[in-house]
């Protein structure tokens, strides 16, 4: 791409790709419901949208469909800088839910604008996706966007849950896809539901 | 991979996978000596290994060398892992480097040793050849390393160089592999050193 534009137009977006590193930098105030597994604070989503970058690298070979790992990192890694202007809808969150899409839309608009057209379109394109969760690179993002509070829930024994009185078919719903994009992930998360339920941190229904 | 191994194989690979997870989890407690741009408090290796993967995809255009991208984004999302155990060593702290490479040697060996042997492998040789800095990936994962807090102190008022009392010709010497990396990247950030020396954030030597 480099060779094909003058120095005046590559320093030029050169310029909007800094303006938009230095815009997402906000994201690391964003905090979400998440606590850290130390219990000490909740996680922001930069944090969160590193840890289900690396967690697809890993994770990759327990999903039923083949997937690009690019595009699902990629994916990840921009799938949370809306709620820079839109702020975070907790998962459980009915009424927040109902205005999430049209705040994120905006944001999406504008926050993605800032860059050079062709990159715009590329963002833009795959956080579409993203949202559409039909394909199986959405199915594999938004699993790891689900797997990894819920393994952080886990490992901060069920502190999230408790605090918000999380039942049972609530994680079901929000997960109904899970099965079919890791059939192995999802027997762990019913695993891990259930102790949870003994434990009282997460209810029965 | 899943095809050929068994269940108990499985789920025991995705056991391991999981603990190195939520080991992980606490490089969001290692915070860095470069201030967020709003200049309210200082990053953390999650969210700056997020913010270098994201910067990835977008300044992939302006490397002279041909890259291959998912591999610089692996990379610079495990470069810090091993600072769970070594800390972080800022970046002209010279008697903190005298001890680093052997600090952070110990930690991989530990870290990456969590998980299955031929991810412990993937990423050991991943973060070996950042820490080599000779391939076109590992000069863009530290021309990233250096140009994201570089561009955060910049946003945040040279505040991270003048508490530090930082000279022109530290920043150069760390940098000494961006001219041939990237031009066009090294030209941005002589003009920015030039201005934060003109403002007295940045010693002039």
């Amino acid at each position: 791409m480099a060779a094909k534009k003058n120095t005046g137009q590559r320093r030029e977006r050169l310029e909007q790709q800094i303006q938009f590193i230095i815009e997402v930098d906000k994201v690391k105030n964003i905090f979400r419901q998440t606590y850290l597994s130390d219990r000490q604070r909740k996680e922001n989503d930069a944090e969160h949208s590193w840890h289900l970058a690396l967690s697809a690298v890993l994770l990759k070979e327990h999903i039923e469909e083949d997937v690009d790992l690019t595009k699902v990192i990629i994916m990840v890694l921009i799938h949370d800088l809306v709620e820079i202007d839109a702020g975070d809808t907790y998962a459980y969150d009915d009424a927040g839910a109902a205005t999430k899409r049209e705040r994120e839309v905006k944001a999406a608009d504008r926050i993605f604008g800032l860059l050079p057209a062709d990159q715009e379109t590329y963002f833009r394109e795959l956080w579409d996706e993203f949202e559409e969760y039909e394909t199986a690179e959405a199915k594999f993002a938004h699993l790891l966007d689900n797997f990894q509070p819920f393994l952080l829930n886990d490992a901060s024994d069920g502190r999230s849950w408790a605090e918000h009185g999380v039942r049972k078919s609530q994680v079901c719903r929000r997960n109904a896809k899970v099965p079919e994009t890791s059939e192995i992930i999802w027997e762990k998360m019913l695993e891990v539901m259930d102790k949870h339920i003994a434990q009282g941190n997460l209810k029965a229904d």
